[in-house]
């Protein structure tokens, strides 16, 4: 079998630790591994298969010899070294959102659109990860018929803004559990026991770059530039795994039955239902953590418009939502370049 | 001034306890006061102008003299002694579900509908706190134009299931923070870090009864049969404050711009707008609760709908979602009944 060089940047972050998780799990065939962060990070080790790997500096000749390359260390560094290491020779897959509206790098979800990994020049990004849980529940729906309208609702995670982010949740409820003083430092807006529109910035329009992301790259995604979506991205005091609200609505007249979209969410990889109703148990961020699949419930017809169904959707924000997505887009690629 | 003999049913309770500091905070002009509630809570004491009252047992006799009586003691018992109370003569405000669809008591939100507190036989229902929340939000709304649809998402704090339901939330996240083990017992489901689909019974339609008196309230709030909504309920941890993210649909070719609707809803009293886009300030639950007002804020044409307009709200669920609302219709029917 054939093997990679792999190089993962950022790799101290709350993604860049899950890829290295993943390429241990998932028994990815490496040749060499090789850790690269900020000079802050330079020189801690991380450990994979039992082996100690030093975290080395992230710089111009890093991707010398490199096969494949995961980058989560911002969108900046991603700017300044996915071209350096494409022009080495490495496929970089990019989970930062620097080139994911490029019309030279694809934008793939393996599941949904693994064809255009054929279309990269070095770069592949990875999606959004409210636009990746969000997508994993309408693709299905898509198969059936064609999907005019989204209306959704996000309850985003804080791990989507970082390991630190996941940590100020936890110490800083802690505190307030204690009546001790908070002082948030992350995040702009207390987060324990709290809730707020996503603390991107805001446009002309009104809407943040948190969900110009969830409208813009499912459209590039789908290759459908004619998919109508609004949506409304709020941060909840959740640890590591996002949730949807998400109405669909269908052309006028061709709103599939339940049952053809229960069978259409159950035939499709990467999703597992949870919809029992008579225990009152739908998708739950706790339960979405730490596991691949993303969770699909509460499916019903919508009272209030004819064409459109109503569903609730759980994901984990580093996994499906980040890494495991990238390692995907990697795998499908090795197989299908060999 | 008259003053009025006043009871209150299930005093002891989350939302029983803000009715009699409403009471004192709003100079309610009362002659008496009688606490009420079931027997495991008789004897206790709770204070009111700086008096102690002696918590008495809700019974058949618990109404004669009584002008006013506020009901939070659930819906059995509302059912079983709201109608005693109203045939002693006394003026019932109840905020449990047991009446609000009934046709011959009004539901009542007092900046939107407070002609029907005269069409009372006895007893006025106080509407769901998520419904009224919505609604203070979307009436300013329909001044401006009909509405046709709203699809919601709420966010629901964990007072909405009382008193020890808030207190399940704080404990919990602290074993949960100090890694011992939890046992849910308010709540059907870990609350702590984590949400999920609100937990009242799904019907055939897949709605749960919350999204279903966010439905059927609001078309009799509103007196509009052909007002189609979809909500979609989840409680999150958080401790006191409901928030919903809104979408709302306008007759074809009718949407007000953005700044009449910011006019509509300055001028609508309750509510507050919070939207500060460039310090990115909206809306949230720690800052709605403890306040009088709804605050209303991410108000934007929705990109998806050229009909529509997309915002979020958040309301003290305590408050405004119940005995506020309640003591307001009190004060109402005082003035008009003089």
């Amino acid at each position: 079998m054939k093997t990679y060089n792999v190089a993962i940047a950022g790799a101290t972050g709350a993604v860049g630790t899950e890829f290295l998780k993943l390429l241990e799990i998932r028994e990815f065939p490496l040749s060499s591994l090789k850790l690269l962060a900020s000079e802050r990070s330079v020189g801690k080790t991380l450990s994979f298969h039992g082996r100690s790997y030093t975290v080395e500096l992230l710089d111009d000749k890093s991707f010398d010899g490199v096969d494949i390359a995961f980058f989560s260390a911002g969108g900046s560094r991603s700017k300044e070294f996915a071209p350096v290491a494409a022009a080495a020779g490495a496929l970089v897959i990019d989970n930062s959102s620097a080139f994911r509206m490029d019309p030279d790098v694809p934008l793939v979800v393996p599941e949904i659109n693994p064809e255009d990994i054929w279309l990269n020049k070095g770069i592949i990004a990875n999606p959004n990860c409210s636009t990746i849980v969000m997508l994993m529940a309408v693709e299905p729906l898509r198969k059936l018929a064609p999907v005019r309208r989204i209306v959704a609702s996000t309850y985003q995670a804080a791990s989507g803004a970082g390991a630190q982010a996941m940590q100020e949740l936890v110490e800083q409820t802690h505190e307030l559990i204690h009546n001790r003083p908070i002082t948030p430092v992350v995040f702009p807006h207390p987060i324990a026991f709290n809730l707020f529109s996503h603390n991107t910035k805001i446009d002309a329009t009104g809407y943040n770059e948190e969900e110009r992301k969830m409208i813009y790259e499912s459209r590039k995604i789908l290759h459908d530039d004619d998919i109508r979506i609004t949506a409304t991205c709020v941060r909840v005091p959740v640890v590591r795994a996002h949730s949807i609200s998400i109405n669909v609505e269908f052309e006028a007249g061709q709103r599939p039955s339940l049952d053809a979209i229960r069978e259409a969410l159950a035939a499709f990889p990467g999703v597992s239902i949870q919809d029992d109703v008579e225990h009152n148990h739908f998708p739950m961020p706790i339960e979405a953590s730490g596991i691949d699949d993303v969770l699909v419930g509460r499916l019903r017809y919508d009272l209030s418009n004819e064409d459109a169904v109503d569903l609730f959707v759980c994901g984990d924000q580093i996994l499906k939502g980040a890494a495991l997505n990238g390692v995907q887009i990697a795998e499908v690629w090795m197989k299908g370049a060999n």
